[in-house]
């Protein structure tokens, strides 16, 4: 999986960072798809520099509804179909989202060529897919903002190829069938069952993505244990006052909730242009003291994992 | 007066252009006034590049409601704000416009710290400004499209100093009341009457600028005689059918209503991404086939007037 970090600024575009988006990539499963997160005004431009494309977009997550998390959204959604978008794409947000939607596509005039599903979340929330449970709660933010916790299912396991060569099995049919688990019977009459023939099954990873919050309760639960929490951290530790004022966090905060919730990686975002250049190392620092395997995002970086 | 193209393309964002904005900067009249006609998405991206400030924009003119035209508003609007802008705005454009502009900033909660005043436009309507007289007239395209002609009023002459000195008059308050047209008795008693020591009126200019359209009378019509007209020109001329089928105008097109109308020059935008690179110059060399003083915008060019 890749994570693209396609806006990594907070309130309004600047030169060096654009407002909120991230997007998910999936290499070599399911298809490549693509997931995204947060949609703020030119994603899709960002987007012309990255390799991802807007055809493989098949799930939008929106944390909340402040501008520079959603005025990209038509933008994206009428795009994908002028360039031939045809796969079905769903649109996961707070209340609002659907009548955001609507009212931008319509006064707009904009005809979508694939089918568009809106789904409104709620605290709570446990959205099952087949290769993810998304698991949606709400944060603490001046509007409703939500964290999405993305558990990926457990992967089947390897076929026990070395096992196979050894009783005289050969590459076939029956490997793909065995794989799946099945009972096969070969020509020579012998009866194999596929259970016994498959590795255990591989454990997926966890991606958390929090919208924007204060320091919540809810943060640390959606977070436990997860391979990667992307955390906003609108402000330094200094700004600890303004932070709170704005329903925002620090830095310290969000290596807070990473240790706490026993994170793997800790990845900080949304951050304010009042820190400039050299600005961004010191709040990686300071994050770091308290939560050692933390990063700070650019726009366009790439997190593989 | 200047004119900024801040996205030169049609319908969708692409690297070399990005989708509709015109920026009209007065620079030593009525305060340095910045107008806006069309606000595609990212256009506040745009300005980022340029000396172009949200705060000193008065007005912002629609041509129509199709996304690659508006879908850059609510951003402009709300970083506006965001930015410290506390002076009155007015957006025209066509029936749509403020249900668009109140539906965007209302469901991201997006509080204008400035009077805003949203003007639906409709055909042959004149808006009398204190500096120009603007006409409105509908074009011919798949959704409504205006174009806007802009007439400067005449401006004051300048005063007479030579006459002045000549006849022993200072400069002094007598200078100002005089310029004023007003009649000024001075010490010794004489008599002085502003109109004959004031030049003649001075011309102003006429800007025009047209929404997304096929070739029309109305065109012609609001262009008639202009200092400058922007016209789009979405194909070329050997793409003529698909230009009529969708709405729009070739290179030849746009310079045919240039020679008509009269235009001193012509400003050609809103061109196909297919059209790349070197392309531009067809385009270019075209359309100055039949109107000489043609000019193909890219994104970021300034015209000075």
């Amino acid at each position: 999986m890749e994570l693209h970090f396609l806006g990594t600024g907070a309130g309004v575009p600047s030169k060096q960072r654009n407002t909120t988006a991230i997007a998910l990539k999936f290499l070599n499963d399911y298809k490549g798809a693509l997931w995204l997160f947060d949609c703020g005004e030119a994603t899709q431009h960002q987007m012309l520099y990255t390799s991802l494309k807007l055809s493989k977009l098949e799930r939008i997550f929106i944390t909340h509804l402040h501008g520079d998390h959603i005025y990209g959204l038509p933008g994206v959604l009428g795009s994908r179909s002028f360039q031939g978008g045809k796969s079905p794409l769903t649109v996961y947000g707070p209340k609002g989202i659907d009548k955001f939607i609507k009212a931008t596509l319509s006064i707009s005039e904009t005809h979508l060529h694939y089918p568009l599903k809106v789904v409104e979340v709620e605290d709570g929330m446990s959205i099952d897919l087949k290769s993810h449970t998304v698991t949606v709660k709400e944060l603490e933010h001046a509007i409703q903002s939500f964290g999405y916790r993305m558990k990926e299912k457990k992967k089947p396991g390897s076929l026990l190829v070395d096992r196979l060569k050894e009783i005289g099995v050969k590459p076939g049919p029956a490997y793909a069938a065995l794989k799946k688990g099945e009972r096969v019977t070969l020509d020579d009459g012998r009866i194999l069952n596929g259970e016994d023939f498959v590795g255990p099954k591989k454990p997926g990873k966890t991606v958390v993505i929090l919208g924007d919050t204060r320091v919540c309760k809810n943060a640390e639960v959606l977070a436990e244990n997860a391979d990667i929490l992307v955390h906003e951290a609108t402000f330094m530790e200094s700004d600890r006052k303004i932070a709170y004022e704005y329903f925002h966090s620090t830095t310290v905060d969000a290596a807070r909730i990473a240790n706490r919730a026993n994170v793997s990686k800790l990845i900080l975002t949304h951050i304010s242009s009042r820190y400039q250049g050299e600005q961004s190392n010191l709040l990686l620092k300071e994050a770091r003291k308290v939560f050692k395997n933390t990063f700070l995002a650019s726009d366009l970086d790439i997190f593989t994992f």
